[in-house]
């Protein structure tokens, strides 16, 4: 499924040598037309690397006709010699498939600061573009992983078209490996300002509400690609919908899988006086290591709670706060509620909802716990 | 020495039986004048515990006779329950010492949420009046500890006059106990603005620019008195050095003993635009919680820290960033510098030099590594 879901789309995963390991790690995705429009969101981060600034423009014009994906590498901090190394994949990815590179959008993931091995690089690229496939979504999807412990697809069907895609992560913003990389296709007819706005508005309540360890990646890049092979013009409406579930279903999927987390933790928040408070709130109580420790020891902490909405600027009256651990409101105006003993932290899923009590905005942000594996895994990475 | 280093102070510390373990958990420091001058540094968190709302009320005429202080509970978001208890405590505290209520303060650490056993702790006041002595600052310190290791003390020289310290925290917003209190005292004869000018001039170089975990506290307190009793009037500039001295000493001490922490690192920013890009900038780094990862592996993973710098808005160009860690330049120009395996990362302390070659100003952020012990230390607490 993946990314070969919609028509119009070959794609192939191979394993050419970047990662010592073997595994694979380099993957094309080519659209076939007849259209050819994209639209691209990109981190914020501003030291971006070499293949996010590559992308960026070669998304200007609102099309893009291939994506060369590889892992074993995030050629980020690789200064004007990894920029060449950008240009020289979408270069060979051209030649290959028949395309001018500046349709071809760049992505990379993995350890910054180090090249890519070149020679392997343009070498796979030869024998990717042997194995484009109506079938390789999968396999693209496998070969872009680096510390995930499974590829992520997702797939929502509309009228007569559909929307489908991949993802690599452990976590949006805790790339031990920097990076979310997330292609999405549809054989939906619709235009590059469609795509954007759909692209824009899922992202915007998914990913970017993902912050499983609030660290900022340098080659975050999301995708999507329309073939038009449907020849069916969606009803935006719908389309925003289908993409809004795809970028849904791959964020918790990025969730799920964090980078040594035990917990997945919906931070829900209510009675905000706007919905930036409530992203402000929300992302403060997802960042707070104090809190993610406690829910890993399963130990419903709501003053650690209390103290990261404390640190924000949005309207709330600290004696007037309530909170809930996975139902249970053990903290009312702002003082403790009812007993922290009824609280069950033994599933894996922990809901935490604040109650501002301040009008009528809410959001939701998912992060993860922080546990020894967490630390582990990302102090023994680049050694 | 500690608070009774200068001249015209008294103090005790006691164990009252809030802490269930029986250590020492209640602390009093008196001042005997002739001056009763005083300043205070507070929390920036806006939910407040109870003690830090009375303190900073008590202390809005630049007076203080007297500070109690007690570990084992936070009397944060305790509701008005809470502020009755707090003003008990000052009210019995004033009792026990001729003092009026009104010229105590209040400083309480411990688990956010829970009120205190009041009957305990005003029968504790009762005995720690009686302990009160010139040569009880060792053991106030001791009794206001919660997870440090060791109790913090400090002490600066004038010129006739001193400045002595207590302080106690595992990491200033590394709080697992909510809470940063640090009491100093001088016998210098300094009106309540010269001391507040100096205070605040310090504070903003030390206590502010430690950064464990990122996490404020409900509760952080920096009080300074002046008992006048040297009959000596400082100069402000030698008295400013001295009361930065103390809080140079004791934030050091506070790093040093961060929860959990195997690494105490120094994230030190030359060539900002301005002071407060290169605070951002630090604090950035020093909130990295992969880098603090990697460094606790000892792994010189200098593109984490390009990373962090990227999420701030201080002036700088990604491509003419240098970054050193333990004074090897590993980052050139925003890409590989000198070989990494030059970087020995086995000691205690680590610094990591940013150079964003932007302008003249610097500024250091201290902070610590993530380890699991921290995990542990802060997912065990209060279950």
């Amino acid at each position: 499924m993946s990314v070969t879901a919609a028509r119009g789309f070959l794609a192939s995963g191979v394993a050419v040598g970047i990662k010592e390991s073997g595994a694979p790690d380099l993957a094309l995705v080519v659209n076939r037309g007849p259209s050819r429009a994209a639209a691209g969101v990109f981190t914020s981060n501003r030291v971006q690397a070499a293949p996010v600034r590559w992308s960026r423009r070669a998304l200007a014009d609102g099309r893009l006709s291939a994506v060369v994906l590889n892992s074993g590498g995030a050629n980020a901090c690789t200064g004007p010699g990894g920029a060449g190394d950008t240009r020289t994949m979408a270069e060979h990815t051209a030649r290959q498939t028949d395309l001018a590179a500046d349709e071809v959008a760049v992505c990379s993931t993995g350890l910054i600061g180090v090249r890519l091995p070149m020679d392997r690089v343009t070498a796979g690229i030869a024998t990717a573009a042997d194995q484009l496939s109506p079938e390789g979504g999968e396999d693209a999807a496998v070969a872009i992983k680096t510390t995930d412990s499974a590829h992520k697809t997702a797939v929502a069907a509309g009228d007569g078209w559909t929307v489908g895609g991949m993802a690599k992560g452990a976590g949006m913003l805790a790339p031990g490996l920097a990076t979310m990389l997330v292609v999405l296709t549809t054989d939906a007819d619709a235009g590059a300002e469609v795509l954007d706005a759909a692209l824009r508005e899922a992202v915007r309540t998914t990913f970017d509400r993902v912050d499983s360890d609030g660290c900022m990646s340098t080659n975050d890049t999301v995708l999507l690609l329309a073939s038009g092979a449907s020849g069916v013009v969606p009803d935006p409406t719908r389309f925003t919908a289908a993409v809004h579930a795809v970028c849904q279903d791959l964020a918790r999927q990025l969730v799920a899988d964090a980078e040594g987390a035990s917990k997945e933790i919906e931070v829900a928040v209510v009675g905000a006086a706007s919905e930036a408070d409530a992203v402000e709130v929300g992302r403060s109580v997802a960042r707070n290591n104090l809190l993610k420790c406690a829910l890993h020891g399963e130990d419903p902490n709501w003053g650690r709670v209390l103290s990261a909405i404390g640190t924000t600027s949005a309207v709330f009256d600290p004696d007037l706060l309530d909170v809930a651990i996975n139902g249970v409101w053990v903290c009312r105006d702002g003082a403790e509620g009812e007993p922290r003993d009824k609280v069950d932290l033994s599933d894996r899923r922990i809901t935490v909802t604040v109650d501002l009590r301040s009008g009528d905005s809410r959001a939701v942000v998912w992060t993860n716990d922080l546990t020894a594996e967490y630390v582990h895994e990302n102090s023994a990475y680049s050694s």
